[in-house]
C-alpha cells in the first residue's frame, strides 16, 4: 500500500447525499434543525460514506500502542512498563477502553507499532513493531524516514483489512506511557504555538514533571528542526509509532469514505499529520470530545473541527472516541428511523 | 400517594457508598480522575442508590404530554393539533425520543396528562387527563390549586408503578404545543430573573411571535401573581399539567433513590418545582444536556448542575435525556466492570 495512492483516492464529501439527507432530515417529525448537531452530522455522515441514508453496522476502536525513548527525560508520572501491561489489559477486555466499546457495540483492535518489550502472543494482539521504543527526541529525531513511512503503510494497511472485515466507522485509540509528549511536540511542529501553551500535565505529572517535559519538548524542536509543511518529516523527528499508524489509518479510512471518530490528544496529533500529508481528509474527522490536555483546543481549531462532548477525560486509549461513536449512531439512526410528517399524519409549521 | 410523604422520604444521598466508590475509582488501571466527569456521576449514582456498585438495568424516559391554553396568544410555530399527533407517534415508534430511546435501551412511557382532544385508545398509552388543556395562563391561572397537587400526586404514581415494573434510572420527557411559554412563565417566577432573558424561541416563532410570547409571559406574571417559594402555587398558576406531572415523578424517583435525567428546557422547569418543594431532591438531579432555548443555562444555575451534553438541541420529548443515559450507564459500568492494578497486574503511578 502506498500512501500517494490513499491520498490521491481521497475525494470530497458527496454533496447529492448530504443534499438528500437535508431534505429528508426537514420532514422528519420535529422542528426542522431541532436536533442540533445530531442532524449536522447525520448530513457529514451522508456525504462521507456518499450514502443519502447511511447505517454505522459494524464499529471498530483501533487503540495502536508504541513505547517512547524521550520517557528518560523524566516527562511521565508511569513508568514504561506500563504500556505492555496495558496492551494485556486491553486483550482480557478490563480496561476503560473495552468497557467503554462494549457499551456502544463497537470491537476493540489492539496493535503493537512498537512498544518497548515483547508482548506474551495473543490471538487478536497484532504484533507490527517498527523497533522497541522510538528514539529520544530531545536527542535526537524519533525514527527515520523510512521508519516514518513504515508506520503510516502499516497503520493504512490494518484499517483496510478491519474494513475488509467490516468498518463503517472507524474511531481512533492509543496506548503509550509518555506519548503526550511527542503528541504535543508534533502539534508544536504544526501549529508553530510555544510549548508551553500545547503541553498539559498527561497522566499527571508534578511541577517538576512538567518543567522536564517543557524542557524535553523545546529541545527536541531545536534539535530536531521539522518542516512544519512535510507531515512524514513531523513524524519522523517528533511522532511515535503509534501515532504514525494512527495517521495512516485516518489516511486509509478516508480514501474509502469511512468517516472516523479522534479521541483525544495523542490521536488529534495523528489526525494533524494526516491533514498535513492530505488537507482532504479533514471532513472525513468528527472530534470526539474536548481533552483536559491543555493545548487540545488549539489542535482542535487548528484542524477545524468542534468536539461533541466535553466531559474532562483525558484517558486516551479511544475512551472519548467510543461514547462520541455513540452519538454518531444515533445521528443516522434519526436520519433512517424516524418518521416523516406525512408518514405520521402530523401537521407541519404554521399549518 | 401524599405529596408530603414522598417529600419526607427523600434521603441525603448515602455518603459511605459514594466513599466505596471513590476508592474503587481510584483502584481501577486508569490515571486517577482521567475519566473526568464520568467517575463522578459513577460516585453520585452510588450515593443516589446507596450502592456502592450500581447497575443500571431498567432505564425509563417518561414523556408526559398535555396542551396549553396560552396557545391562543400566538406563542407556537405549530398548531395544537400537533400534540395528539405526535402523541400517537410516540405510540406508533417514529418520533424522535423512540428512536434514541431504543439505541439506548431505554423504555418509553407515554402519559396524557391533559391533551386537548381524547386520542385513539392504545395500549401503551396511560390517560390521565387532569383537564382538556390548561387556562390561558395570560389571562388567568392555568388550573386550579387542587388541579396541581393531583399533577404531582398523579406523575408521582405513575413514576411509582415504573419503578414496581422496574426502573433504575429515570429521564423526563415532555410534549405539548405552547409549552415553553409556561416553562419560561415558572422559571421566571422562581428565579425573579425578566422574561427577555428566559423565554426563547420553542419550536421557532418568528419576530413577532416572539413579542407575542413575551408580552404573554408578562401578563401571566402580573396577573397571576404566583408565590414564588410555593412549588404548588407556580404550578398552578403558570404551570402545564405534563410539568406538574413529571414533577410529581421526580419526587417519587429521588424519594426511592432513583436518579432522574432531565432533559431540556420544560424538563428543567419541572424539576424546578420539584426543588421548590423539597430541595432535598437536587442531588438526585443530573443534567442531560444545554437546551439551545435561551434562558436555560439560568434555570440549571438556579437548580446548581451542569449539563452533559451540548449539542445544540431544541426538541424536548426527552431527547437529550436520552442520549445522556447511555453516558449515566457508561458511568456505572466503568465503575463495575474495569479491572484494577492488582488484578491486571499494572503499575502504579510512580512505581
Amino acid at each position: 500500500m502506498q500512501i500517494e495512492q490513499l491520498i490521491s483516492a481521497i475525494e470530497p464529501l458527496e454533496a447529492a447525499a448530504m443534499q438528500a439527507a437535508r431534505e429528508r432530515q426537514d420532514t422528519l417529525t420535529k422542528p426542522q434543525g431541532s436536533l442540533g448537531r445530531l442532524e449536522e452530522l447525520s448530513l457529514q455522515i451522508a456525504g462521507i460514506t456518499a450514502d443519502p441514508r447511511p447505517r454505522l453496522r459494524h464499529k471498530v476502536v483501533l487503540v495502536m500502542a508504541g513505547d517512547h525513548g524521550v520517557v528518560e527525560e523524566g516527562v511521565s508520572a508511569y513508568p514504561q512498563a506500563v504500556t505492555p501491561a496495558m496492551v494485556v489489559n486491553f486483550l482480557n477486555g478490563g480496561a476503560a477502553i473495552n468497557v467503554l466499546a462494549r457499551h456502544v457495540g463497537a470491537r476493540v483492535v489492539v496493535v503493537d507499532m512498537g512498544v518497548a518489550v515483547d508482548l506474551p502472543p495473543h490471538p487478536h494482539l497484532l504484533v507490527h513493531k517498527i523497533a522497541r521504543a522510538t528514539g529520544n527526541i530531545a536527542r535526537g529525531p524519533a525514527m527515520s524516514r523510512s521508519q516514518a513511512l513504515e508506520c503510516l503503510q502499516i497503520g493504512a494497511q490494518i484499517c483496510l483489512d478491519q474494513i475488509e472485515a467490516g468498518l463503517d466507522l472507524l474511531a481512533t485509540g492509543d496506548m503509550g506511557i509518555g506519548n503526550t509528549t511527542p503528541a504535543a511536540a508534533v502539534a508544536c511542529a504544526i501549529t508553530n504555538r510555544p510549548v508551553e501553551e500545547i503541553a498539559g500535565r498527561g497522566t499527571g505529572v508534578d511541577d517538576q514533571g512538567m518543567q522536564r517535559k517543557i524542557a524535553a519538548i523545546q529541545r527536541a524542536l531545536a534539535i530536531n528542526r521539522p518542516e512544519p509543511a512535510d507531515g512524514v518529516d513531523v513524524l519522523a523527528k517528533l511522532g511515535g509509532f503509534e501515532i504514525g499508524g494512527l495517521a495512516g489509518a485516518i489516511l486509509a479510512a478516508a480514501s474509502r469514505r469511512r468517516p472516523v471518530v479522534i479521541d483525544g490528544f495523542i490521536s488529534t496529533a495523528a489526525a494533524m499529520i494526516a491533514v498535513s500529508l492530505a488537507p482532504a481528509v479533514r471532513p472525513y474527522l468528527i472530534a470526539a470530545h474536548t481533552s483536559m490536555e491543555q493545548g487540545h483546543h488549539v489542535m482542535m481549531d487548528w484542524l477545524q473541527v468542534r468536539p461533541l462532548l466535553d466531559l474532562r477525560m483525558r484517558l486516551g486509549e479511544g475512551t472519548g472516541a467510543a461514547l462520541a461513536m455513540s452519538l454518531v449512531e444515533a445521528s443516522c439512526k434519526i436520519l433512517d428511523e424516524m418518521a416523516t410528517f406525512a408518514e405520521a399524519g402530523v401537521a407541519g409549521k404554521d399549518a
